[in-house]
């Protein structure tokens, strides 16, 4: 039982029992098994003979592609009126970013892990969930999709589209480029931790509540932040996003920073693997 | 237990238990059993002895009311204000389609299978998972629905109910049909895949929080599109809640873009079908 | 396992298991059984002598207590701006309403049953889910409990409180009385269609997101009305709601009105018992 | 069966199964058995050389430190426009607070407990849910998180924090102080109220809806609150948050009114921890 519950101490505990206070300690999974599944390997040649690998990369296709296609109609249509009151507003479109997550991991989490975000990806992979052909494979998919979903929406109305700013991220005026990469690297930070703590095995098997509710908290954090960040890049968090955007987009200024949501995504993601990994985990430290 | 993961192979795949990477990999249901329900019938006579049949066609009836009254009961109290801050917005407008589909879907999932629309009638027909009698006995019994309700909403303030649109579907100024029509299609597939994702009985299986939630993204999928499309058809995706506020509403503007509501929804479901059947689950080309 | 599918039947149905198509039909759990509960009694002598019937009155005061007083407090803030958008907004309100009936039927079904309200009470009772001194009981603390609540919130700032209206429900100028108590029946239809639904023993057995999302869909519910019907009545499907405001406010026009917000949610309440009883458990036809 | 149901009672009662009206009475796990933990000693030495005792308050540290990045970037974005209209807007701020708490709770349940707030530490300590140690260990890593986020905030844009009030919170003019420690109180009250509901350990045995949902009503109170009380004081309820915020902006007003979002929440949490376990669980009358 001890062994489960504290896998790593700095002394004798006999109170394991009596430590998690909230709802953690009173769950009737408790006592249940678990078992961290084995890291995943760099490079995996029958993988790439499944069809569930493709099928995996075609939902991660569909599930940017509608990411990006409802996101920037939503976009299109707030920044297109005068009075953002006679529109959803700002906060509609950060309903419009979270809800999507929340759906689309929903409905792709059974089929490919739901990433939809290559910043999604590459902390997963540096946590050793997935391969590097794999990452690699969903990254490119990712982008292909988010493009098209832009696509779709510039098609609708291509003078609009432009006129409106087409859903691209830029660091706002007022605000330095420190300020942006900042915003963009605790905002991903916020996404892949609760991504990690929706997807942790050990926590799945204790309490019943994190696998059921899991999409929810994920397309929550997205809306959060999207809250938050808006006012100061538009908000990324999403390397797919920000691309799919400007390319569509593409006048010079959506460039000009495209480096912060990429780099800041990455670092966000990179930070959240280490956090979860070496200090609540604590992996590295753990005797076999 | 690789059977029951991935039926279906391009070649060898040995290690299907690290793949998908997300929530669906580390849930505790994975070992357990499925079986695909068989293909339902065309025509079932028995199903027509059977109260249980007439009482899904009320549900139907019922929950289309309902959605037609409290959603056009909110347009028509938007609409009314010259300053759309002193109302719920066009958010709240797209809270009320999704919250009621949410709250609706919950209701009478266990009666109906909660549809309360024609093109999710019609996508799962095409699935095979009710007989066409059923079917065309639900998209009748919800046409009724969507016409009661939006007739109650008249009868409270007819002279407002008129002047406000009467909730009324059109394609808007600056949008080409062409335009109108994408967004019915794409708008009502996002509602049908997530709906198809919500009900597939391996992923039910499969992981604990599909069954649990279902209601919940499905409402959020009719909420998301709403917020996005609203400002280029009013949103449609329910050719049911289209005929029921045009003949209520009963203005020529109104009748001339009806096409769109029906033949867009229909499309769309028709390719979340195909989607969800020949990609995600590869049926044609399982070995029996 | 028929018999656990389909109790009534108009004739012979063979074909149970195709019957269902949205998620009941795959749930894992469809096989489980369930036992109607027997009807309670009118009157129940012992019940007077057990805690557990003081403390759930107790819970039902302080839920009514803590839902006027957050719900009010809402209100007075938005009226008391001249710019609704540098408040919470109309949907503000509807969010507190809605989700503090979320919040508190989470806490309080596992106490009380979680009402808070007289005509979920009189709908449950009318459906012999409650004895009649229980239900006496029940409705005596409801109404106590809100006048409390919107004491305290007028106590804050008494000139605020009568100034911006008090919360109290009225029938709006441009509405007629009698669409004012339509209004109220159909919204109280709403919310307690919804209880019925996610208290249903034969539901709650066969599917398992039934009793978990329960407080969600009913906390919706009341959102949702409100969205709709706060333009005319301000809505109440309510009475201890409207009551406990028109108490406090004391003002001639919210008195005229007080009818309505009894008897309108009274009909509404018995109209959901009726169609749940009647149409969706056919129970007074059930072969014993 | 009786003892496990109805622990105290003035007298006899033979009815405990007809009782709980509400979700509870169907739930399928009525019958299970739970045991109330042992309450937790006032200093436990073994804790100190746990590495699971420092996990939790780094847990900690982090979830009050993006507690308050995200939320009080979000008032930073709100303040700063002349037209609420163009940003999410007040009630944008109620989603950052209470939306927060979920995905916080959600993340860190099963690490530290999820408190991220010295009002519901206080509380569980009152009720002997963790050590006088662990508490203060708490308190002080909540304060240091919220210093450290508010911080980050100010580093992005310096006049801006201190021009838009840098989220401290005052009690506003119009207002008492009274009112302002009055509406302290009574929100910690729904807050605290809302969590032992959910951690309860004899509802959690009995009712499977109650430890899958937990973080999301424990969001909600806190969204809610924030909807009433934000025109009164800026709604604090959390006085590491309120700290946090006034270390930072650093200005008098803040600091006069400071031991209001100290005194009040606190005596909330109290008020709570008495009502749950006088009242609900009435554990001092309990026979062994």
């Amino acid at each position: 039982m001890e062994a489960k519950e504290e896998d790593v101490r700095l002394g004798a505990n006999k109170y394991s029992e009596r430590q998690p206070i909230g709802t953690a300690a009173q769950s009737q999974d408790e006592g249940k098994d678990y078992k961290e599944p084995p890291p995943a390997p760099f490079f995996e040649p029958e993988e790439l003979g499944s069809w569930s690998f493709y099928r995996a990369g075609i939902a991660e296709f569909m599930a940017t592609f509608l990411f990006l296609y409802i996101t920037i109609l939503t976009v299109m249509g707030v920044n297109n009126s005068n009075s953002k009151c006679a529109t959803v507003g700002i906060q509609g479109i950060a309903w419009a970013f979270g809800g999507m997550i929340f759906a689309l991991v929903y409905c792709t989490a059974g089929i490919s892990g739901g990433h939809i975000n290559p910043a999604v990806t590459f902390g997963l992979f540096l946590a050793r969930k997935l391969s590097l052909t794999r990452a690699v494979f969903y990254i490119i998919m990712q982008c292909l999709g988010a493009i098209c979903g832009a696509g779709v929406v510039k098609g609708y109305q291509k003078g609009l589209y432009q006129s409106t700013g087409g859903g691209a991220n830029v660091v706002n005026p007022g605000y330095t480029k420190g300020s942006g990469l900042g915003a963009e690297i605790i905002g991903t930070f916020v996404l892949v931790y609760t991504v990690f703590s929706a997807t942790d095995a050990k926590r799945n098997a204790r309490d019943s509540h994190v696998p059921i509710l899991a999409p929810l908290p994920i397309g929550f954090a997205v809306f959060l932040v999207h809250l938050a960040t808006i006012p100061i890049t538009g908000t990324g968090i999403n390397p797919a996003r920000s691309l799919g955007a400007a390319i569509i987009y593409n006048k010079d200024h959506a460039w000009d920073d495209m480096w912060i949501f990429w780099v800041g995504p990455f670092i966000g993601a990179a930070l959240a693997a280490i956090y979860h990994v070496i200090v609540i985990r604590a992996i590295p430290f753990k005797s076999r």
